[in-house]
């Protein structure tokens, strides 16, 4: 090839960039009260933080992506879905120390530029900011040839958010008797895809657009489902009894993550009978012949949140399952072998 | 294959996520001052920042890649550079408004766990955050197989700062007149790399480990140059002199971006002597073949950063040069047809 090169002969499209800009102005401006600051330089974006009844304000900031999910994503409705994911993973992650979403930024890394996919995700992502009253307050859409085929957009996600540091929660004061109380799960959220990819695609040859008996729709439905945003129920749950310690059931599975809210001479035993469980994960097993410990550890197996609160107050908690208790010595015991 | 199927056997290595998480440990605390607070719940980090003589306190968020520059890097020196460039590409772009950088999160993408790797780019980011005076305040490493090759690794960081209102700099006040003041950048910084990597590699079949006449060191290291950090330049500017408007020259270039920085009715006139610029922007022109106009909006051409200030306090700018002024018009005059 000759001829003068370019940005755009190198695989870089700058106008088409422009132009998806333009589009998901006005949804990203939907998630925008008046605490977001316009200004004419466009290098960050600006919020008025507001500290109302905190003494001692903290920011909490966590960033995530949503894995190999995004490779069960075909169609815009999909991508509208991981746009959920994204913000869900990461403004779930500010909840366990009590902090209130302020702000979300989002960075998508694609091949090549596909509009209506990516308009998809930012609606999603807008859909979901909203959800958790936090502002889309700007993101980064890379276009990078040679590193992403044309199919797949790498999706990570970064969230900021307020706590006063005299409402932080204390593990330390957690003690025999308090108890669990748990929010259900929507399916898989976005962890475990890889593995749940191999067992369920690789090994069972399932097929994601046939029906499953005991699944609701397609097995790529079950899949794609996004992940549930806390933020009300958990903040409710602040304000209303407080919590001692919490937990998003992430990377780690319900197991791990259990496990890591107790501190050392405290176990748990959470009732399996207490919460809704999507047979996808029985599914999962099967297909790949997987332990429970190894399920456990990967998948959040039904609950995407946990709390552990003083057992007097528990009853003030509105929405939450009661799932267990904290026990003397140590260790989670899930209630089962697995069935 | 048969027997139980696992995370592991899925290619995800959950005990090696684990031993780089704690061999890093050190690495980031040591870009934690007494702000970074401590707490047992590991889902995000938390910082207490500082309003002194904040009448309006407005928080800055932002977040960037390094784009394709990931491709050229190969040992882990390489990704330590990678991770400078990855806070830089960040930490910059909070100053055009002013606000001093608080936190950094990472964002890290593999198809393979490769610690050395990874520790390396760790160690950079961590570098650049005490350059910075921000805290590398979390990040994530996602293992993702099936999405990434074993060797690129997708870099995606987060920064966020505080400026109070009362202190933004306003576009609206540049008058004709006014001086503009430059900092030279340290090479391509971490943009335009799909374009220069065609242009020097595919085209002109240089040879990144060879010398080219003109150049310090190989192609390689030229190109590997990390992004300059200019956060006690562009505060202390501030400080001293005030800026109207300032832009960290990314995508779009040197024109794009200081085109974007005026208000209608005004232009720039930049002095191309008045400012070092490194021979490898015209080594790219000519090996693809590459319109001024084309290279002057994807490359910062020299200059990383700019500012707008009050000619008559110019003089107070230390450490910037005066590279040109604003005119009456329109338009941005970089003072050359390529050279």
């Amino acid at each position: 090839m000759t001829g003068p090169l370019s940005y755009e002969a190198a695989g870089v499209d700058v106008p088409a960039a422009e132009r998806f800009v333009e589009t998901i102005g006005p949804i990203v401006r939907s998630t925008h009260g008046d605490a977001v600051i316009a200004h004419p330089s466009h290098f960050a974006g600006l919020i008025r933080p507001d500290f109302t009844g905190m003494g001692d304000p903290l920011i909490a900031a966590t960033c995530d992506g949503v894995g190999t999910k995004v490779l069960l994503a075909s169609s815009p409705g999909h991508y509208e879905g991981l746009g959920r994911d994204l913000v869900a993973m990461n403004v779930n992650d500010l909840l366990p120390l009590g902090a209130r979403p302020l702000l979300f930024l989002d960075y998508l890394a694609v091949g090549k530029l596909r509009p209506e996919r990516l308009e998809a995700a930012v609606r999603g992502m807008a859909a979901a900011c909203r959800e958790a009253h936090c502002a889309l307050l700007g993101g980064e859409t890379a276009e990078m040839p040679d590193m992403h085929s044309g199919d797949d957009i790498g999706m990570a996600g970064f969230a900021a958010g307020l706590i006063d540091a005299a409402r932080l929660p204390d593990p330390a004061t957690i003690e025999p008797g308090d108890a669990v109380l748990g929010l259900p799960s929507t399916g898989l959220h976005a962890n475990g895809f890889s593995l749940a990819r191999k067992a369920l695609l690789e090994r069972g040859h399932f097929d994601l657009e046939a029906s499953v008996p005991g699944l609701d729709g397609t097995l790529g439905d079950t899949l794609r489902t996004p992940t549930a945003i806390y933020v009300d129920q958990v903040l409710a749950l602040a304000d209303d009894v407080g919590f001692k310690a919490a937990a998003h059931i992430t990377g780690g599975g319900l197991l791990g993550r259990a496990a890591a809210m107790l501190p050392d001479g405290v176990g748990m035993r959470i009732d399996p009978d207490s919460y809704p469980r999507s047979p996808v994960f029985a599914l999962i097993a099967a297909a790949g012949d997987i332990e429970p410990g190894e399920m456990a550890t990967t998948f959040n197996m039904g609950l995407g949140f946990v709390a552990i609160v003083d057992p007097d107050r528990a009853a003030n908690a509105r929405g939450w399952l009661r799932v267990g208790e904290v026990v003397e010595g140590g260790g989670v015991d899930l209630g089962y072998a697995f069935r």
